[in-house]
């Protein structure tokens, strides 16, 4: 009766289908690696709004209607959006919802929402209350930067350690209705706090998340690193990337070829971002660009798709906290 | 195939239950009307800690843990803590999270948390992905009030319209083994504004968003108001009751003696919080206390209980949005 499959992995027997997606992605991101991929590239990261808060509202409102336009579904389809963003109080999500007369079920994971979207949506669809879901997440550097860090204006140096909040929002629209691309099981992660307080090395203090989250997850499935095409995570950066590598390593598992991170590949070196890209826009617009494309070509058959997230917030930085992190995982297979 | 019921209600054919309970309530909270239904009344709102976002974090622990004992699990037992809370990137649930080796589903919906974190419990139940589910939501008077508002120090007036934010922490564990009270639906709500933007006057906002789901619940379900024991929204307060009432007249829906409001019920006139209470714990205390006691004896069988909640940041409020609101019910049912 019981789906679960391990201590921490839960399995869809009913093999929930990817049947549409859509990423926005903002003017830098559009001049990065994944140019070529991107549905949608801005021409002005205010799209026309007074504020960046507002703008990050209007890229949802673009991933999740585009996203549904490409599934064939329609609005009324969509029985339940599930969303969440970096901001105070996710309205971004929230305030995004408006526009869609679709119930919304809301999230915070920080740059974990788009593994944690997919994980729910996924399992909801899989116990047959929902034909057809909706997972959307996003941000915006501009309003990340000034809620988490300094005001814009102050033009404040970055230390090498830090990355680049992306500007973008995908969406991914989760359906009974057959598809190339199900989803096939999906691990939520433990909170792990390794004593990290650095709030500009967000990879160091998101690494050991992702190592238990994977390491999790392959003992459930019984599966070894080299069973999957791809094994990515959201957005640890390359300081991040390496230090999942040598945790791994230390606990037996060798990350070969066949792992890589969202937030190291997502802008060219030329684009100075130190460690890459991060933000729960970073995994969630190069999962509905790229990977799913590379997917429905064919190129990648077996996916296992890791979003990290720093729980912080200013408050507990402020009083002395350390950084809890989560890593949700989603396994994502092709089926001809 | 599809346990979706109406447009916007999912049903659980699986009979998930509750099998444990457990409030925390904070010391004005205790001298309320509730006080003799409460598992725990703390003698000192900061637990002995040095923040009230801190002491936030120890009444989660305390409302989890003991939910989980009186359930008769073990912490390994439970899959998933299905968690949320005000505070900016709800660090309370994420940090108590810390102290248990169950990994963490962060939900946000406001003040809705509660029926939020039990819809979502109960449909991956009800799917088979889980066994036992914790869900967990709570707020604390101090550190709401002085992130939302004003600092304390300031001793700030409060307006007629205002409410009080409840110091306090509800749990329930949700499971597929059999008890008396089950989860019997859950209706997802949409994102309601009406353009309210008093943010001293939430009970205005919210009552359109509780209007609208409960409405839908009705329709879905093919029952009539009088058709439950209680009907009960989370914390529309003295005020946004009596709008919700008109509004459902005007709906043609009469709300009578089966309804209340755990915001109106909550403090003794005598306590002079103008509407009555209001945050995450205030539904969460209420019904994990008072209601769960109350179906336990028989005396309520059949309840919806609609938890509302307000989806603003202070953000939004200084740039001058209006206030989206949101409502989730849950039917509870007792079998013998």
């Amino acid at each position: 009766m019981s789906k679960k499959i391990g201590k921490q992995t839960i399995a869809f027997r009913n093999k929930p289908s990817v049947i549409g997606f859509y990423s926005v992605a903002g003017m830098k991101e559009g001049e990065g690696n994944f140019k070529d991929y991107f549905q949608m590239i801005l021409e002005d990261d205010l799209l026309g709004e007074n504020t960046f808060e507002h703008a990050e509202r209007r890229l949802f409102e673009l991933a999740i209607k585009n996203a549904i336009k490409e599934s064939g579904c329609k609005d009324e389809d969509i029985g339940l959006l599930i969303s969440g963003d970096l901001l105070n109080q996710i309205v971004t999500a929230n305030y995004a919802a408006r526009s869609f007369n679709i119930p919304l079920l809301g999230l915070y994971g920080a740059c974990s929402t788009m593994a944690e979207s997919l994980a729910v949506g996924a399992a909801l669809v899989d116990g047959g209350h929902y034909n057809n879901v909706a997972c959307c997440t996003g941000s915006h550097f501009s309003s990340a930067e000034r809620q988490y860090r300094f005001p814009l204006e102050l033009g404040n140096q970055r230390p090498p350690t830090s990355q680049w909040t992306v500007t973008g929002s995908g969406c991914t629209i989760i359906s009974n209705k057959p598809s190339k691309i199900k989803v096939v099981n999906a691990t939520f992660g433990k909170v792990i706090d390794y004593g990290i307080s650095d709030v500009n090395n967000m990879g160091a203090a998101m690494a050991p998340a992702a190592m238990s989250t994977i390491i999790a997850h392959l003992k459930d499935t019984k599966t070894n690193v080299e069973d999957y095409d791809l094994i990515l995570t959201g957005d640890l950066g390359k300081l991040g990337s390496e230090i999942l590598m040598d945790l791994m390593e230390h606990e037996g598992y060798k990350l070969g070829q066949n792992y890589n991170d969202c937030g190291q590949m997502m802008f060219a070196d030329r684009q100075k971002t130190f460690q890459g890209a991060s933000g729960a826009g970073c995994s969630a617009i190069v999962l509905n660009s790229y990977v799913f494309q590379k997917m429905l070509k064919g190129e990648y058959k077996r996916v296992l798709f890791c979003a990290t997230g720093a729980l912080l917030s200013t408050t507990t930085v402020q009083q002395g906290d350390t950084i809890p992190c989560i890593c949700h995982a989603v396994e994502l297979s092709v089926e001809e």
